[in-house]
Parts: structure tokens; C-alpha cells; sequence
């Protein structure tokens, strides 16, 4: 257990892929279904497909935290080596299962196993077999002495809900200890700097010295969380809102939501209270504006629609911007970024409009254009337009990134 | 070494948000930098700012591999705790480095360093300094027995300028050996599933057992990656090409580029090849191919732009889609993305217009058009219409990405 009451769980994830050429997305999923449970991740380790490592490492964790989650090499090509490295660490063998045999025929609709779903019926010896609605790889459960041994199948459409089915119901009644509540809170902020955030922070941090702080950069974001515990959830929901309170009232509007809200979902929600649509039109950002938008799931609502002019053509012919403007300002100016959002909302009909344009680099920049100049606008039924320019630093990526979450934001506090 | 002879790396990322809230964009990076160097990874490890944790973890890695890197934790924050964490691995002292303090009041241009920079002027006794050119944390080198440990700041701009100009020459040198050679091709494909690729490619497995052999599923994507030793570099080039080409002989034009190449690369260094432009027409991908396509930078060279119609009104008035179509067919259908993408073209004056229209879930599937359910249309100059339907599956964002590079995928197969 660490300072604050949390339990510790080391998450591994297998694959080669994840030591080579992948991405890991699994960490902030575990940690957001772990937190409820009084568990925090301690480390997480990414291995490849290796027996030996596999084995190793599950054997260190076991070493160091109450729970060991592995997720991934249950698959059955010859490659998924997961169930063997996790019986090797524990010393014990894997036993075929005629019941999971018989899950497998039956869900499968197969008379005989083709030979490669054999590998899917090992158990561990004293595991709890766990089904999977949507794949072959049983999840296994085994208890390590007081400690907890997960294991799970990598596919997030399968191991999502085995989780929140079985698994996290497991985890509750095998530690059914109660010592304590801790609780945590993430206020999430836009167009504020990391060290700009903790500066306005500190004060809150000084006064409230028994909480623990965190602060968390992203692309023209910040996020800023802090823990607390307590003997009753009361205490703990006191101590966390006093926090709360203070921070909000030094950082007011720029704060965009809590916990895992995400921008394009609260200025989604935003447009949906006061029944209003939007639409984009994007030069430098290609796209990924309405990319966001539509990430969330009933953005239909709301988002009618954008244009992506990205030539200075289809920003004349497509979204009407005036030939005098483009000589004048140039493509990249406050004057056409406010031509580009009124045009889109003449084209689409919408309430709002928010446009971007800019030099995402890495060429193209010039002394008075410099790469990471994004200007932007925002105009709307009834409402003068509003123009905004930002310089952006980094790669191409970092720059649409910065931009995306800038347009977002603008949008959000013309809205409120 | 491992059994391809590449020695072993340990990647050690800090920060809490890695353990908490984050995803891990890192190892990617890394072990491409690291795969010409001869170093592979071994194991990732991600750690929360937690000194003994940090320390704990490096002592693990020195144990384990030839070369341990830190990624994270040298900020000026109060959390940034990497530099004491290993010092107290190596349990070796942190020295002020007046010389440090020097070159960060010059870069600065500070008469007297704040007080949050004095940390950063801290180096592990025995060290070798790296300056860095895009921030205040310098990178440091220690060789510890036969074992090279590199501690480098955790923004991907400042670490990968310092590892490109001298951590690279630093580990030539200081792991002078060369005891074979290693080569690795990786093989990416479209529009076909990790299983069924390992299918056909079996045969290639039997011909050639001496060659190490991954396969990687993505979005409606997969990547076959194999990798070779020789004594010889042109020893372990004549092995490569040879399985490279029986691989070829079964993929065929399945097969989208090699290595680092991405989808929409391939996809506008095909465009720009033929001189062509193109146009997108996008619902349920909502931006995201177009979003896709402008990741790549020089992409103004061949794209126009294109349309985001979420709403059926947009399709209608902005793509020019008939009214009978919408009433007859429906949103969803081959009818509607075909006039999507004919309109599209239109509009922005292309050789070539791609369209998407889908249902992307989790709400709004039906009997007839379930979730997942998404129509694509390549239209072009002199060419006739083409279109395609595929079911996906899983989440929004699955079957959004599964959607990206189906159509991309389908307008590199027509213009090919």
C-alpha cells in the first residue's frame, strides 16, 4: 500500500509490437478501473514475446504488488506465449480444459477444434477460468497467496468487458478490506502552460499540504489532479472539494472539465444544452477539428459538417474567400480565418462556425510566417467574429495537436 | 545478445501520468532508433515519479541489459525526480555543475538562475553532459562496468535532437564490437487480417526457420515483420531479399510499403508520382482520412480538400447527393457514396475524390444497417465509379480507423 491508501497493481503487457513498433493505449484504461477499487498502478512493464522475460517479470511483479495484471499473448498463433511464461513463474502446469473445449465448440458452432484453438483450452492449475463474449482466450483468475494474478486477452473489445463483468467484482471480494477511501480529482485546463499551471497552483498547494499533486502537459492542455484520503468517504469528499474549490477559483474558465471529460465532448455538450450546431473549416488542422468533433458518439446532434480547404483554391471557390483578402493578408491571417468560419456557416446553415489556418511545418515557414503561426476564428448568428493567432512549437503533429485543441477551446468560451 | 545477436535495451519512461493518465508514445521511437545501433528492446517500463520506485528500477535494468535509457523526470518541477533516482541506483552522488549553470544563464540570457533551475544543474558524478538545444534539462552518459546508462528529458523534441547528434555516436563508441550483422524488413499490408496473413504466409515460415518472424494487427491494417543475422552485411541482405520476395510473390499488391512507410504516405507519394490531385467526402470517418492524408508533410502538393457531411442536409446541398437517393437508398448506401464522391470531385476540380459514409456506432445501427456497417466510393477523371462496402467491428474509433485506411487503401489500389 503506498502513502495515500492505494494498493499497488503492476500492470505487463505483452507483445512484441509493444517493445518494437506499437504504441501502449492500455495504461490510463487499467488505471481508470483500477482507481475505484483503492488500486493505483505502480509500474508497467511491456514485453515482448518472450518466454523467459515474461516469466521473469510476472515473477517480479508478484514480488512487489498485491496485483499483477497481464494483458495480451493469448492469441493463438505461435506467438502468444503469455499462458505459459505466467505457469513458469508460478512453478505450475497448464492443464487442457474439456470445459473450455466445450465453450469453444459450442460458440463457434464447431463439431472438432481446429488445432490452433487447442492452445486456447490451457489453464493454469488452480486458476478461475473467466469467458470472453467476443474471442477465443479465456481470461484466468489465480490466487498467489495473498496476492491476486489477472490474466487477460490484449484486444480491448475483449478484455474491456471481461473486466467490468468479472474481473473487477474478483478483485473487490478477494481484498475485502476497507481501510480507508481515497479519492482523486483531474481538472483539466486549455491554452495554459504546465509551469504557468503549477505556478497559479502553488498557493493551493501550500495550504492544502496533506493532498498529493500531479500536473500533466498535453497538446496546448494541462491537467492538474490531486489525492486525497480519509477514514469515511465523507472526510475524503470534504478535504477534495475544499481543493477543488480553490483551484477553480484561481483558474476559472480555463478549466474545461474533470476526470476524464474531454474537450470535444464538452463543447459538445455545450452546443447540445443550448441547441445550437457548428460547423468547421479547417486549412492547417486537415481535418482533425472535425476528427475530434465526431469522436464523440451523438456529435450528429449538433456538428452539421466542415470543409477542409486546404488549397488556396477551394478556400476561394469553396468557402468564398475574397481574392482581395488572399493578396492583401495572405492565406494564413486573421482576416482570412474570419472569411473561412463565415463562409462555412453561410455553406452548412449552422449557429457557429470556427475556422484555422496555418503553417503546420515542417517547410513552408518564413520569416513573417514562421512554422507554428495558426490563426483562427470563431463566428456566429448575432455575434461579431473573432480572430485569434497562436504561435505553436514542435513537429507537424505537435502543431495540429496545439491547434485542434485551441479551435476547441475558443469555440467553448464564446459558447458559455 | 539475444539469439539474432542485438543486445538488449532497457527503456525506462518516468512520470506519473505514464502510469496513470497517458498513453506511452515513446518505444516506437526508441527502438527505431535503436534497431541500426544493433540494440533491440528488451523490456519497456514505465514509472510513476517515485524516487525509490525510479531507483528500484534502474538497478533491474542494469542487471538485465547492455544499455538502460531514461526517458522523463529532469524538469524543473517538484515532481521531476529522476536524476536522485538514479543517482541512488548507481549510488553514486549528484554534483552542481558550475559549468552547467554557465551555459543555461548564456542560453537564457539570465544574470542570476531562478531557483527552480538549480536542479537542473545537478549531474550524476561520473557523468558525461549532453546539452540540450530545445530545453533546460541536460541529457547525461554513464558508463557503469561494461553497461552504458543514458538519462535523457522526457519532451520528444528536446530528447530526439540529443539522440540523433550525440547519444547515437556515444553508444558506437562506447559498444565498439561487431560481431554480425542484423537486418529486419517489415512488410505492411491493407484489407487483410492478422490471421489470415499468417495463413498465407506460413510456406515462407517453413522455407526459411532460421529467420525470427512477428505479425502486428492494426486498424484493418497488419505488418509481417521478419528478421535476419548474418556474419556479413551483403550475408544478411541475400537472406532478407530472399524472403522478402517470397513474400511479395504471395501478398502481391496487398503489400503498401515497407518499414517505417505509413498508409498515407504511400498513398500521396502515389499521387504525387501520377501528378494528381484528390478530394474527400467524409461522414462517419468525420475528418479523420482527411486528417490522415495532411499528416504528411508536402500534402498541399496533391490535396485539395474536402468535405465533412455529417448531417444529410450538408450531403445534399454541399455534395450535390439526390434527394431520390437519400429517400430510395439511404445515407448509408453504395448510391449515396458514389454521388458523394462524384460531388466532391466536382467541387474541388480533382483527378481522383474519395468518399465514407457509415454507420460508426455505438448508437444508430438497425437490423438492416448495423454498426459498423461502412460504404466507400473512388471516383476519378475518365474512370468509372468504384465502390465497396465492409463490416467492421468494436468501437467508434475502431471502426473509424478501420474506415481511414480502408480508404486510403482503396484509392492507392486504383490509382496503382
Amino acid at each position: 500500500m503506498d502513502a495515500m491508501g492505494f494498493k499497488k497493481t503492476e500492470l505487463i503487457c505483452t507483445g512484441s509490437e509493444l517493445v518494437s513498433s506499437k504504441s501502449n493505449r492500455y495504461v490510463p484504461l487499467f488505471a481508470a478501473k483500477l482507481r475505484p477499487l483503492g488500486f493505483r498502478i505502480y509500474r508497467e512493464h511491456s514485453v515482448g514475446d518472450d518466454l523467459k522475460a515474461i516469466a521473469k517479470i510476472v515473477a517480479c511483479g508478484l514480488n512487489s504488488a498485491d496485483l499483477v495484471i497481464t494483458c495480451g499473448g493469448l492469441g493463438p498463433t505461435f506467438d502468444d506465449l503469455t499462458r505459459q511464461g505466467v505457469a513458469r513463474a508460478l512453478g505450475r502446469k497448464l492443464i487442457y480444459s474439456k470445459y473450455a473445449e466445450q465453450i469453444l465448440k459450442c460458440d463457434y458452432n464447431l463439431s472438432k477444434l481446429p488445432p490452433n484453438f487447442k492452445n486456447q483450452c490451457l489453464i493454469i492449475d488452480g486458476a478461475k477460468m473467466v469467458e470472453n463474449a467476443n474471442g477465443t482466450a479465456f481470461g484466468q483468475i489465480v490466487a498467489v497467496g495473498g496476492k491476486l494474478l489477472v490474466v487477460l486477452p490484449g484486444p480491448q473489445s475483449e478484455w474491456v468487458p471481461m473486466f467490468d463483468n468479472f474481473i473487477a467484482d474478483n478483485i473487490k471480494e478477494f481484498f475485502k478490506s476497507k481501510e480507508g477511501v481515497i479519492r482523486m480529482l483531474r481538472l483539466k485546463v486549455a491554452d495554459l502552460r504546465e509551469v504557468a499551471a503549477e505556478k497559479l497552483l502553488r498557493p493551493v498547494m501550500r495550504r492544502f499540504p496533506e493532498a498529493q499533486y500531479t500536473i500533466l502537459a498535453g497538446a496546448n492542455i494541462a491537467e492538474f489532479s490531486f489525492t486525497v484520503s480519509g477514514k469515511r468517504p465523507s472526510e475524503a469528499a470534504v478535504k477534495l472539494s475544499g481543493i477543488e474549490k480553490a483551484c477553480r477559483k484561481i483558474l476559472g474558465c480555463a478549466i474545461y472539465g474533470t476526470d476524464e471529460d474531454t474537450l470535444e465532448a464538452a463543447v459538445g455538450a455545450l452546443l447540445k444544452k443550448k441547441r445550437a450546431t457548428v460547423a468547421l473549416a479547417e486549412s492547417c488542422t486537415g481535418g482533425a477539428v472535425s476528427d475530434a468533433l465526431t469522436n464523440v458518439p451523438g456529435s450528429s446532434a449538433y456538428f452539421s459538417g466542415g470543409v477542409t480547404a486546404y488549397s488556396i483554391g477551394s478556400k476561394r471557390s469553396v468557402l468564398g474567400v475574397k481574392k482581395s483578402t488572399i493578396i492583401k493578408e495572405g492565406a494564413v491571417s486573421t482576416r482570412c480565418a474570419a472569411e473561412m468560419a463565415e463562409g462555412v456557416r453561410r455553406l452548412f446553415k449552422t449557429d457557429y462556425a470556427v475556422s484555422v489556418t496555418g503553417i503546420a511545418g515542417p517547410d513552408g515557414g518564413t520569416k513573417e510566417l514562421p512554422v507554428g503561426l495558426v490563426c483562427f476564428a470563431v463566428a456566429g448568428r448575432g455575434i461579431k467574429t473573432r480572430t485569434f493567432t497562436r504561435n505553436f512549437r514542435h513537429t507537424r503533429g505537435d502543431i495540429k495537436r496545439c491547434s485542434v485543441n485551441f479551435a476547441l477551446d475558443a469555440l467553448r468560451k464564446i459558447i458559455q
